[in-house]
């Protein structure tokens, strides 16, 4: 009974992953998330020198790309701000010209681009936009309850895993029979699902509006997995946060974190709050439009602490807040999982 | 020193005032707003009939006013969601026909429209869109402390007071010999004075970027006074009521109440919460780009009460917070000012 009120994404597959100039891995978060959850999708990568992040996929150029079957570029990372440098939309020019699609997950569109519009047209290309409404309507938020059960990430910085937490809870979930589905709200997310709203990108009355359109109403036994954005104590993006939160109305959330971060990344001047703070300040927020929201427990990004302090650190972290901590690439989701599924009983269907 | 960074607005005068169906003065906001602050550049009404709100001007048909030397019909009210009604249109393609200017504040843009779009060009007409980022590339914020004393007005839910407060505020403080500065993040406040940005209409990983832009760095004794938006506890626009907010970094905030309203207008599921709680949320989340801000008054609307009941309505306020409480529009503003004044002596410069 999923119904889905936001425009489906349908494109040409396989992909080659544009990593252009980019170094480091944090800022590749499209092209490693797509690789991660759809390896299968992947079959090149188009870097502009050898020196530029390997992911591990055949360095090919845009025409032997096209010869060898491979259908869309997409755009792997995100500059800050989400601008198109020029000297990307030169490369991508060469690949329209090669007869391939562009997908696109930037705050500047390549729509926008009147030579990306031009040479699509010329040569039979499709350009991708994800980001923004793709078309769509958005309504002003009701706050109105929606049947149905919602978990949503929450995390006390941005890349900390909000969307690695929820694709697996997703998939744990599924796999234990659970009625669940994965709701994208950046990017990545949509590439990955073939769905969503870029919530980040919407007109600024319309976050929660947008959010609420994410998750519609459900039988009383689904869960809508719903991927969190930026963090309530970015100093940029928490407005983002707090519209996603409210039009999400969450029964749950699952807070993000990662081990061995101080402060906001990029910003030195923005320690991250404790743990504690952070769960009873997304508490006390949801409440607006869920009273019954609950905190299901922790997602501890451990892949910076050495191996052998894993399992203190999980266990340290549930000794202070109560809750269930893991790391979904170590231990997985099941401890969440169960949290929600006991915890849930009560709430309305 | 006042640098301002974004597009100033220059509508040519004087305006006519459309009303088009609106029968609620709620309804009008941008035309009871113009009206009351710049009643030299209001010359004329436009209602559908004589059934429609009556603002107390000549009420002329488009070539008439463009005969008496009217230059610009500006869009006195917004639909809910900003849509433009297809009545709308028509009415504002006659405007143009006669050789008007439109100037409008809704989301949907003058210029999105294609018909409009070619009446102007064809009748030598402008069209303003005042909403959305006139053609800024807006940054993404920083968090940078800036130079310069900032108060922010908040509000316990939308069409409180924010506004009013804020320009009563600039011109008791100017009137005083301060160096104040309206800084208006809604279309009513920019029509009022003639700059800003339309903060509810950004993309939304820009908002809290866009009010730093709004408010830049200034010389140490001069008060930016920015108007607020929506509400931290509105089921749809608190998002845009943080990234302001945060961006914002205000020095100060003033609260705006209004003394007989019981839930957030149009959503009679939320009842407002009490001052208190909503002061002390407010400096908590503010605390993450300012850890000084202090709340320096409420500001409430006493116009529902009877006149008899206003000094007690005010005393019990200042009574429960301990801080002062004016209705600027009976009360004048003076004793938030001398608050701000006393208050500001150990802060930053």
């Amino acid at each position: 009974m999923t119904q889905i009120h936001y425009p489906a994404l349908d494109i040409p597959r396989p992909y080659g992953l544009f990593i252009a100039d980019i170094r480091d891995r944090l800022d590749a978060k499209t092209a490693l998330g797509l690789l991660e959850w759809r390896p299968d999708w992947c079959a090149a990568q188009f870097r502009f020198s050898n020196d530029h992040l390997d992911l591990g996929l055949p360095d090919l150029d845009f025409a032997a790309a096209a010869a060898a079957g491979i259908k869309t570029v997409v755009v792997g990372g995100a500059p800050f701000g989400g601008r198109l440098p020029p000297e990307w939309i030169a490369a991508l020019a060469e690949a329209l010209r090669a007869g391939l699609n562009v997908a696109s997950g930037l705050h500047d569109r390549l729509h926008d681009n009147e030579l990306l519009r031009k040479l699509a047209a010329e040569h039979g290309g499709q350009l991708f936009d994800i980001r923004g409404s793709r078309g769509l309507t958005l309504p002003v938020a009701t706050g109105r309850r929606r049947r149905g059960k919602r978990v949503l990430t929450v995390g006390l910085d941005c890349a900390i895993g909000k969307k690695f937490t929820a694709l697996m809870l997703e998939r744990q979930m599924i796999a234990r029979g659970i009625n669940a589905t994965f709701r994208a709200s950046g990017q990545t997310g949509i590439l990955i699902s073939g769905g969503g709203i870029a919530i980040d990108s919407v007109v600024a009355d319309f976050i929660a509006g947008a959010a609420e359109l994410l998750s519609p109403d459900n039988v009383p036994d689904h869960w809508d997995v719903i991927e969190g954005q930026g963090s309530l104590f970015h100093p940029a993006y928490a407005g983002v946060s707090l519209g996603l939160l409210h039009g999400s109305q969450p029964d749950a959330i699952i807070l993000c974190h990662e081990a061995a971060r101080m402060h906001v990344d990029g910003y030195p001047d923005f320690p991250l709050v404790d743990i504690q703070t952070g769960i009873a300040q997304h508490l006390e927020l949801a409440r607006l439009t869920n009273p019954d929201v609950r905190c299901a427990g922790i997602s501890l990004q451990l892949s910076q602490l050495p191996k052998a302090d894993h399992a203190a650190a999980l266990a340290a972290m549930e000794d202070r807040t109560g809750l269930p901590c893991v790391d979904p690439a170590i231990t997985g989701t099941d401890r969440l999982i169960d949290f929600l599924l006991a915890d849930s009983g009560s709430q309305r269907g």
